[in-house]
Parts: structure tokens; C-alpha cells; sequence
């Protein structure tokens, strides 16, 4: 405590300067990964964990991190992301200046085409980024599930000087990751040397050793997550002056400042983190929140809460269920049924006799609507009686009707039966958004 | 269909008038009732049902009847109130000009005292009261678990310009009312002739028939719900020129009203309706909410929500559980437990081995304490390990221990030890607000 | 009132019904009439009277009319409206199920372009539309400046039976509309026969007498205001079935429903409408809500209050002023100056020995940033220390310096100076916004 | 930049206890001293330069110094504090977890009184401030008008390692302060020695030398602000072991602490600080706020905010003003006027051919009700034709007649005319809120 009183006036600099950040959220990640559930919304707007959506992880990390000023870039799908974001996160939450704010692809008099990257995408906004006095953007893919203090960034930005800093896992092996992103070759002090794509087809040229650190004298290759903080300065002398025509910011205009010789720094993160590359990726991102453990992503930690919509659900009632390593969402109405290492969503209701297992029900975005079901004789939203479901994702708003069997019974690796309202991706049954599965119906 | 086109001028002026109706709801109730849950609180901010506070049934009623200028007066250990409403109702769902403003009592330079009683906090707030140019005002008291459309009310009160109007209830008999309503004396067009209160000590000396009408020349007797409404000028001149020194609305202001000649009407209303007059009482509207069924007050009508304070919990996580007809609030750790016929309230810890029967648990205001609470020895917020509760009602922030047992061994019918954290009503269990209750204690 | 018991059934469906009503507004209209003005916004945008966009004459006749399921569709220069929407009416004022929800152009698997159109775009966003079970849309031109009670065009619909109601100008005279709207021939029952477009190279071959009814038997011709009302079951069917491939709401859409034989007909409204097809227009209109008159639009209405974003601005600091015929914003600092019949934007800041006359100043959206200008040696943000502005528009964040005359020196008619940081567009003197006009520049 | 390395965690650390400071604001002050300004309100609820209450300045030192736990204690007068610090503070602007808590004085089972004086308050709403687990409390008197950044207060408090801080005016001298502050006799590291009350009736028997500092071996006295930062723990034990029938928290606990041999320092400021003595400091702090230099408070200061309720009122409309040395709030309504040296609050009307001259007029909660009152042939409310003001408070909603005179024409020095509408104090005419002053009258 006695050394503070020295410090009191670096102190209070240093506290403005933290607030001198601004995220930049890309919201739309790829848009074919995890097709169907990308089919009406884009990555960052997928349910996860009964209660979200995927952005708020990233959306929580910067409120937790102090950073309020926060504008979310979308193009691919948008609506429903739009939507989230400013519901959950308009006015509460944000401290005096802050807000979170969409920034759509729009048309324009000098430029009437869609965002055609990251880099197009910041230099055709940049006249909106400019409005705060920020010193830094700190940019981030906004499907991503994690937990990192980027301030700790910020500092480690600050005290090496760098131009930019790019955040890499230091946990995982370099792997397939999302084309957007590359692998940094960096020496002993953790600069970036070099930035490089993962190509499919030709065989890895370098050493992948993300877990043990190397001589002094020698280099390493480690996978980038896609984080970028850079100078405000710096990005727009590289995005107007050096590479007017450049698209994407890994790619073209990282690569374009080690061309220049700026100074591009790694910071190394160590934790969980999941980019869900695909179903069976999200899937067991899922899977692993269930578990009470500190394995997966935290949903439930005290010191760093995640935020989302409010909203006003009456409890869940549950008449006679028997409920094992489960996740259950407000709102829901679970009669006599069985459920197992299962993520129940909101509003979820479940059919007496029913048995559900390792799935993930995103639950329903509107009321019960069982009377207008029954004069349509449609079946109503939900899921019926004796019905069993097994290693299956249900999209919000499915139907499915009474004594059906959700089950991959053929044991199909990959399959497109969009038709009937389902597809099969690695194994797992995925039933479409507002789909309808009637009654008997054995899948 | 075809009949509207005529009325359209018609409507519209209706629609104006219905929003010139403001309620002024009383948020206390009695002290004593429901003592020890209004040891920290007043009657209205009892939590009930998981998520909401009792006074939340009677602002939904409001809001759903399209009543949006809303004023709660309180006095009567109001911090828990006014925290809940003006964070749970301000800004939204209340539309252009809505409100929920509390009215707090108030010491001024012409009166140094506390709220005399309805009458005199109406009286004392008129200048408030008065701000907009409403038509009706509706007095409510705010404890009672109810549904009803005040517009029918409202319609009934004008078609019959009725000076006074008054809900009696048609469903029950007369019974021990809370002291502050009393029994109408109405004849066959349901005007009131005769206010009277219930005494406890002399036998009632009029006829109790609710349920049957009479014949059109006699007169019947019905409880009075504690609900007014009353026209603007009525209500000034009332409680200013005639009355100046009451202090009650039912006994003193109603009674004078009928001696001064004025068209007092009653509104008779049918449905599910609860004054939590006991402990008892309060329990049985817990127990019956639990029931999917319509015999109780329906927190998840579709039709009429019920409004409270938004919030951003996690899901619940269920670790291994068997639950039978309760309701499980959000944000809640449910371990290898039993739940049966149980509401479990808002960020809930249930331990292992735990066995819960037709309780009440209220559940935590304040996250996970875990941590500190093993550091400072004491015992954590929540239920602990092997622990088996019937019975009972837990209030909010209690810290019951392992292998405790709170079953009431000794089937007492009323006993205070509230040093020991509990008092038992009725042969129901209360564990107090923030209770310790010490690892293996049976109860 | 004695009608009104008889009706009270029929009273409460109404009210319900009329709710179920929602609107669909297009944010974007024509980009380049009103250019420079849109070059970094939308149309509807567009700063008003000091304190309001375009777009809130809209929304709030939509919340006026207790319409609050609000859905904007945006997508040219859609950035500051985007914003505007998301702060201005997220939460507050829309009532129990209200919103103001952005729709922005978004590519999807289905589709990758952008919306060609009103009736693409409705048809692209029908799964959003229909996520509420609402009777009727009704479509709306953001950037239009007029009052008007929709609850009455309902109620002509309903009552008419209408398939498509169209809502007409009978106060003005066919003129050079927007291309977006149309003529329509109507019969003596106001049902529309025709929906023609006019064009600007043929002459007109129908009777314009909108001011005077033909007989019976005859038709007359009237414009279009782009506004039309419409079931849901209809527009789906027309957009979907009958037309899937047209693009535009009023030349195909319309038009197919009259080649369909469906009941179209018109709702004529008489109050003041302006649709700022040009920089003219969008001065006269400002200039006449300067007036404290009917004439122009009444941003003062208490019965019908113009809605926007709230502001915690400090009140307007006057030092020495004399100020006629002028609407003054909130946030500006006066200093010795005179101002006549001129529209003072918040945040303007007007230096010693200033006159400005019929002019709109749209002020500032960010602080004083007058240290930091001295610093960098540019013209601060205002108006500087003896500067002369007659009949000009500046737009916001403009930077005019000392000394500066904006008189149309040279009285010219239409004038393309965007290098100098202007333009002319009849005799109008248009300053673009975040311009710089150096210290003694003539212009 | 360098050195901020070294200090990462430590500076982690500190942002957290930042945080963990929770302010107590005392609403009302002294019931007597501003009367009729305080005849329906507390002091802190005053407006005071067009837009704000007296409160916002405190409660907006408390957002600006990263303070956003907030509990505002009232008791006097509080319906209109309680509705304003509601409205205004609720939800946005808050941060996280931050909040306007306020606390009315209630009744509880245990203690049916008011709230005794400011130490009784804290001690019987101790069970709330413990919710979180702040490190110190911040105690505020609420209505007074000055900027601090109590950040440094805090820092000066922890370096010092001071049981109780005590912020003490060292820019001006002793005076007639309000009895519930007191003076401090510090040493010349400032620390307290001793804390008295200056008592009206005998001579000061200390040595006031407020701007020289003394030679290290003596002491000297200073106003006391009555501000005090004080550990928790140390003011639990204060209230509730050492001193549990004190009600004064200066005078009895301050005082206790001293003799207990508690580290009691002061901290000084040096700024603009007025608490509001009298109608004439007031009206004096108003004046003050018109003219745009550093001497009064800075309402519009950039850096340090002052935050109140969002408006949504439409531009001010000036006809034909000349206005000096004023400032105008929103939605007013001036025509042919001349204004000078005056406070013209929201919402003011003012008519042709009226002069007003050094004063503060409130303007008007509500809307125009023109209409309305010449139907009732009041006078509405707003300033009449050819009425001439000078130096006087015209109090809300006010109805000020056609050629009326407020100029104090027979010069008295105090006057009690409530009867008539208004008081005179210090030569100041202070009209009555919602007086009516009828056309003619000259007073």
C-alpha cells in the first residue's frame, strides 16, 4: 500500500488511457462452418448455454475488461445479431460513455459494394471509428469463446511500444484454423517475425511446437487467434496510406507492416479457447459448460460475469424430472422426463415420457404456442411426448411432434436432409430453426 | 366486424379516458402477518414464486390492464420495495408517459408525521397525485396475488357512474379479513348499502351467502378485496372537505361516503384471489403455484405476463437431480439432490445427498460466497451436503450447513427462536433472512 | 357514454387488434436528392429543428398512433441512423412488447446482393415480419414530414374491408414526386382504379384536380404519399406467390394487386406533408417550423410530441444576443450576435459580432474542442468572431472561421464546390458537414 | 511509460478498491434555510441553472470519480428527490454494477421513528450499505455545488492511512456555516486535533487563518465541508459499539472518534464550494452560473460532466428576444422580451413586450396548458404580456399575469406573503411554486 502513494498521479494517467480503447467486434465469422445453424444468423447470434449468444463472450470480455466503447461490424446475416446486440446492450451496463454499436455494411455514394474483408471493412468505417479520441482499436472476431483480461494486452501493448500486438494461443497446437486467421513465426522475445497461411494443401513448412519455448537464439510457430491491438495511428496510415486496396487485416495488412518493418509483437494466451470450427465443435463447446469443472468456457464465474439480454421469464417448472450433468434455461416446462448431460434452452418444453441425452436444446424465442398449434394441427413448438433424443442439436423454435426418435438411427456420418428439417454433421443430429419433426417420425 | 366503422370517434375518446386512470398502489400491508418475512421488508417485496416480488402481481395487473401511471406509497420498512420497483419498472414496458413512482413517507414543514393510515397518505400526497389530469383514481393494496383486468372494472364504475366503486369478492366466503377491508352490505344491483368491519370478538350479525344470489327486494353480505375506484373530484372533496380528519379509505372515508348519500357500487370479482393474511396462507400460494394447473395464481400466462426486475443469470446447472412438481429459478447449482413439491428461488446452492419436500426456498441475493465463507469459517450461503428440509420456508441469503435437518422433530405447532434463526407457524418451519444454521442441527 | 356498455366486448378486441398492427419504415430513400446532405448519412438521418432526425416525424406518429412494433429498414449510408434508432428508442416509451428494431441489408446463403427494392426487401425479411402474429403492415417512407393519427387509416381499411389501402395527398396538387411514388386514378368511393407513375418527359395525360370531387361517375387523379397499409395474409401472397420477382412496392406490387382484381383503395389525407425532395424543400420546411404557426410541422405538439434520443446537454449560454424568429437547440454558447429566422443546431457556438440570418446551423454532435483546435492550429467547430451566413444550411461539426462571409457573393443558382468544402443548390449555401472555411474566406 | 511495467498487479489491484468505495449522499439538509424553495421539496431536489437539481452536482461528482455505488438517504421533502434521483439515475450511465439507491426513512419492527439525524440513518441502514463489500464509505451532504474529484480525497485517505478523512475548505474562511458542520483544528501536517461547533451567541475562541499556513509546532482552524471518508469497519464500530445513541456524525461521532485516539485527518480543497445558506446564496450561485467564466460552478464543463434526468423537449422558440448574460433552458417559448442577467428554466413562457432582469425562473414541469386555463380563466402558467421582473426566484410552474411588476417596489428587506404567492428574503422576490400572480398586480 505505501508504494501507491508515489504513484497516485501515474495512477489516475494510466486509468484514462484504459478507456481510450475501442473494440472493433467482427460479428459474422464464416458463414459455412457451422451451416445449419448459420442459415437465418450470423456466428457471433448462435444460442449457447440456454441463456446466450455466442458475441457475449467476447461482448463480456471487453465490459469486464473495462473497454466500453465497442462497435460491431456485420454483413453475413446480420439481423438477428443486430437485434442482440441492441437489446442486451443498449443504455445499462457501459459506464458514462460507452455503447455498443452495430455497425451494418451499408451503400454509399463513393462506395455501393458489400464489406469485402476486415480491412475493407475498418477503412470504409473509419470515419465513424474516429469520433472518439481512442489511442488504440483492439479488433476481435466475435464468435469466439473465451475469457481474457485485455487490459493485461493493453499493457503488455504499452510497455513493449509495439505498433501492433497480435494475441496467440500458447495452449493449443497449430490446427485448422478459420482462414482468417494464420500462424506468426516469433523469436525469443515473443516479436513476430513472420505471418503466414495454413494451406490445406500443401504440407506444414515450419515447426509447430507451441508448448516448449526454444533457445534464445531460435524461432517458434504459434497459432494466431485473430486479435489484433494496434495504434490508432498505425492503422490509418496502413488501411489509407500504405494499402489503400488491402481487404483483410491478417493477410494483408499485418503482413504489409512486417514489409515495413513496424514493430508486431505476440502477446500469448494461455487459456480456453474455442473457435467453433464447425458442429462438432460447437457441440462439445456446449458439452463442456455443462460440467461444473474448469475445463470449458465459465459461464457462471463471479469475477468476470457473462452479460446478455434481460429478459423476464417465469421459473422453470419441472413436474416429475430426473435430470443428470444438465444445464436448464428459464422458462421451461419439463413434464415427466429424463435428461442427461443435455443443454435445455429457454422456454424449452419437454413431453411427458421423453428421454433427452448429450444434446443441446436451444429452447424457443416465443411464447407457448400450444392453442394455436392444436387449431392449426400443427405440432406445436417444442418437444412431445415419449419422444427420445440422442447427440442431437435442436435449433430454436423446432417442433417435434410425439413418440419421434431423434436418434441417427442409420448411423449416417454426414448427411443433407434440409427437406425434412434436419441435416447430420460428424455424427450429430442437427434439426433446423422453426423445423417441424412430426409425430412418429424416426430419424 | 361491420359495426365498428360506426363507432370510431367513439373509440378513441375511450382509449383516451382508459389512460386516465392513474393506481395508487400500498406497498406495506400489515407488520405483523407475515412476521418474520417482514422483518427486513414489507409485504410487497416478499419474493414468491422463484422470481418475482408479491407486489409484482398487482403493477402487472396495471400494466396489463393498460394502467401506466402508477404511484406506490410506503412507509413500513420500504427499502427492499423502492429498490425492487424503480429498478424492476423504470424506463420500461410502461410506454410514452408511464411511471411506477414511489412515494415514500415524508416528514414537511406541515406535517412532521408518519402516514396516519391510507387516507392520510393520500391526503398528504394529493399535491403529487394530482399532476396529471386523470379521471379515476384506483387504490390497490400490493400484496395480493391476483389476476384481474381493471378495465372491466373501470367500464362497470362508468356505465353506472358510480362516485365509488368497490371489488368485493364473489368467489369466497367472508373470513378473517386483514383488518383494514371490510363487508359490503349490497342489494340486488350490487350497490353497497352498508360498509361494515368484521369484528373478531362479537358473532357476525349479518347474512354470509356469496355464492348465492338473492332475490331482487334482499340484501347479501361479501368481502370487500380493499379496492377502489374513485373519480378524481370525489376523492379531493372526500378526504378534504368532508373528511379531513380520516385515516382509514375502507372504515372512515368509505362510511362517510354512503352517509353523505353517494353511489357506492360494487364490483364483484370471481376468480383465484390471496391476501397472504398468515404465514399458512403464504405457503399455499407458494404450494399451489407449483401446480401447472388453474387453480392457483399463474406466474406463466402467456396472456397477462408477470413483470419484475430483469436479470442476467446463468442457467441453472443441474449436476444429478430428481425434481417433481416444483418450480426452479435461474441461476441456481442443484448437486445429487432430491426436490419435490418445492419452489426453488433465484441463485439456489443445493448440496449433495440433500433431500427438499413442500419447501419454499428463497434462494441468495448475492453470488457465490463460497470462497470467503470457508475462509472465514462460517458457513457458505445455501443448503448444505446430506442435508433434508420439509416443510419450510428458507428466506433469502440463509446459510444452512451439512446434515442438518430442518424437519420440525418436535411437530410444534408455533414457536420463536428467532435466536436460533427460525420461528415455526403453523407447523411450517421459517428459516430467517441470512440465518446460520450450524452443520448437523435438527430442528 | 351510455353506448359505451353495450360495446365493452367489442371495445377490448379492438384494442387488441389495433396493436397488432406494425410498421415497417424505410430509412434510406433516394441518395442523391438531397446530396450533400447524404453523403455520410441516410435521408432519414438527416438533422431537424435543431433537435431531431428526419426519421422521428415517423416514429413518433407510429408510437403516437400506439403502433410500437417498429421495424426500420435500412441500408444506404445506414451507419448514424442505425445509431440514432438504437439510442433513441431502445427500451423507453414503446410500451409492453415495443420495439424499434433495425433491419439492415445483410447477405445471406440465399441471397448475396442487396435489397433491389421495397418489395425485396420486405420479401427477404418476411421471417423476421412474421414473427409476431400482427393483422396488418404498414409501409412508411422515413424521411417524410408530416402528422397523422394511423389508428384512423386502420380503421377506414378494417371498416372498408380494403385489401391495400393507400394513403393519398388531398391537400396538394400532383407535383414532382419522388420516383418511389405514384398517381392514383380514383373513383368516387376513393377505390383506386389505376396507379400510374409520372414521368417527367411525357406530359401528364390524366386531370389533376385534387382539390374539387367529380361526380359520381367520374375519376379524379391524386398522388400517392408511398404510405399503404396492408393484411399480412395479402402481402405475403403477393410478394411470394404472385409476384416473387418484383422489386419495387408501389409500380409492381400495387400494381399487380389492381391486375389481380383486388380492393385497393385510398385514404386521403389533408394535413401538411412535405417529402424534401430536394435541398429546397428540406430549407423551406426549416425555415417554416422556425414559425410558431400551423403552417409548417409542429415539432411543439404536447397532443402529438415528436420522440427522439434524450440528451443530457447543458442549457444554451446567451452572453449578448439578440435572436428573432429563430429556434434555438440546447448546448450552444451565444456570444454577441444577432440571429434571424434561423434554426440553431445543439452545441453551436457562435462568436462576437456574428449575424446570421434564414439559416439552418445544425450545430456540433461532440464537445468544445476548442483547446485542442488552438493546439493544432485549425478553425475550431462553430462559428467564428464576425462571420456573416445568410441563407445557408451547415451542416454539422462544420468549422467556420473569423471574418467568413457565406452570402452567395455572387448570388450563383447551383454551384459544385466540394473541394472548398461547399456547395449551392438554389441560391442555397450548403456547408458540408465536419467542413473547414478558413478565416476570411468570401464565399 | 516505462515504470508502469513494474506496476501492472499493484495497478489491478487499485482499480478494484476504487471501486469499492460506496457514497452516502444526504439528501435534504436543512429544512429551513431555503424555505418557500423548500416548501414541497428537499434541498437537494432545487432546480438550479435551467436543467438540474442541486443534487446532480453531487451525485455527478460521484459518477466522474469512478464512484457508482450510491445511496441517497431522504426524509424531508423527498417526493420529488426520490422521483428525480429515480428517473434520472436509473439503469445507464452507471457502469456495471453501479446505482442511485435511495433510501427513505421507514419504519421497522424494531424502530417505528425517523430517521434522528445523520448517524442514526447510517447505523439503522447499515444492514443495506453492507450488501457490498466496500472498503470505505463516503459520506456527502447533497446540496451543495461544488466540482471535487474525490478519487484523490480517497488516495490521501489510504497513503495517510487515516481511520477518517475529513475534507476541509482552505479557499475560504469560517462562517456562518450550517449548523450540522463544523470547524477543525488541524496541525500543520492536518491532522485533526480537535472538532467543534461555531455557536452563534459567543465570540470565536479560535484563531481563523484559513490562507496561511502555520510554522510546523501550531495549529490553525478550518472549515469543516462535511464530507468525511471513513474505513467501514471503523464506522460500524463507531455506531454500533463505541457511540450507539449518537445521532449526529459530526458533532458526536467525529468527535468520539477523536477521543478514542482515532487518526482523524483532513484533506483540503481549494475550490468553488457554496452550500446554499440562504435564499440570497442561492440566488447568488445562479448568477454566478450565467456568466461564462471559472468563477462559479461550470455546468458545462467537458471534462467533469454534470449529469441529471434525459429530456426529450423540443428546441426553445425565440420570436424577438434580446437576451444578455442568460442562460435558456429547453422548450421555452420567448417572445417579443427583452432578458438580461437571468436563469430562463425549461419549459418558460414569456410574453411579448416583458422584460426580466437578474433573475432565476424555473420554468415548468408540464406542458402548455394554455388552453386549459383560459377555459378555467386562470391565469395559465409561464410569464404574461408586458410584465416587467426583476431580481426574483420565480419558483415552477409559477402563473405570472399580463402587466404585472415583480420588483420589489417598496424596497422591503424581508417579507411574508405566502397568502399573495410569494416571500421576500435578502431583498430578493421569491415567487411561490404554482402561485398565481394576477394581471396587474404590482408587488
Amino acid at each position: 500500500m505505501h508504494r501507491v502513494s508515489v504513484l497516485s498521479f501515474l495512477l489516475m494517467t494510466e486509468l484514462d488511457q484504459w478507456q481510450s480503447v475501442a473494440a472493433i467486434v467482427f460479428g459474422d465469422g464464416s458463414e459455412s462452418r457451422l451451416y445449419p445453424l448459420t442459415k437465418r444468423r450470423s456466428e457471433g447470434a448462435i444460442p449457447i448455454a440456454s441463456n446466450y449468444r455466442l458475441i457475449d463472450a467476447v461482448v463480456s470480455n471487453c465490459i469486464n475488461s473495462n473497454i466500453n466503447k465497442i462497435y460491431a461490424m456485420t454483413q453475413f446475416n446480420s439481423t438477428s445479431l443486430n437485434s442482440h446486440l441492441s437489446r442486451a446492450y443498449s443504455g445499462a451496463g457501459l459506464g458514462k460513455e460507452g455503447f455498443v454499436e452495430v455497425i451494418a455494411a451499408y451503400q454509399s455514394p463513393e462506395d455501393q459494394g458489400w464489406f469485402k474483408g476486415t480491412a475493407d471493412a475498418i477503412r470504409r468505417c473509419l470515419w465513424v471509428l474516429e469520433e472518439y479520441p481512442v489511442v488504440e482499436f483492439l479488433i476481435l472476431p466475435g464468435h469466439h469463446l473465451y475469457k481474457m483480461d485485455y487490459q493485461k494486452l493493453i499493457e503488455s501493448h504499452r510497455n513493449r511500444k509495439s505498433d501492433i500486438t497480435i494475441v496467440a494461443s500458447n495452449g493449443i497446437a497449430v490446427r485448422d484454423e478459420d482462414p482468417g486467421f494464420g500462424v506468426l513465426k516469433i523469436n525469443a522475445e515473443n516479436q513476430v517475425m513472420e505471418y503466414s497461411m495454413k494451406s490445406d494443401r500443401e504440407p506444414h513448412n515450419y515447426v509447430v511446437s507451441p508448448l516448449t519455448r526454444l533457445s534464445d537464439s531460435s524461432y517458434r510457430c504459434i497459432p494466431s487467434m485473430g486479435i489484433y491491438l494496434i495504434n490508432r495511428a498505425t492503422m490509418v496510415n496502413l488501411l489509407n496510406k500504405h494499402f489503400p486496396k488491402a481487404n483483410y487485416f491478417g493477410t494483408e495488412v499485418i503482413r504489409g507492416a512486417l514489409s515495413l518493418g513496424m514493430k508486431v509483437d505476440a502477446y500469448l494466451f494461455e487459456g480456453y479457447w474455442e473457435d467453433m470450427k464447425s458442429i462438432e465443435a460447437f457441440y462439445q463447446a456446449n458439452m463442456k459448460c455443462i460440467k461444473n469443472s474448469n475445463l470449458g468456457y465459465n459461464f457462471c464465474d463471479r469475477d468476470s460475469p457473462v452479460y446478455t439480454m434481460p429478459r423476464y421469464l417465469p421459473p422453470t417448472i419441472v413436474n416429475d424430472a430426473i435430470i443428470t450433468d444438465s444445464v436448464i434455461g428459464d422458462g421451461c416446462i419439463l413434464n415427466r422426463c429424463k435428461i442427461k448431460g443435455t443443454v435445455v434452452g429457454m422456454r424449452t418444453k419437454i413431453g411427458d415420457g421423453t428421454i433427452i441425452e448429450d444434446s443441446v436444446i436451444m429452447g424457443s424465442d416465443i411464447e407457448d404456442d400450444r392453442e394455436s398449434s392444436i387449431k392449426s394441427k400443427s405440432v406445436p413448438i417444442g418437444i412431445g411426448e415419449n419422444t427420445e433424443i440422442r447427440k442431437a442439436i435442436v435449433d430454436k423454435n423446432a417442433r417435434i411432434g410425439k413418440n419421434v426418435k431423434i436418434i441417427n438411427k442409420d448411423n449416417v456420418e454426414e448427411g443433407e436432409r434440409e427437406g425434412s428439417g434436419y441435416i447430420i454433421s460428424g455424427r450429430i443430429m442437427v434439426v433446423l430453426r422453426s423445423a417441424e419433426i412430426p409425430d412418429g417420425s424416426i430419424l
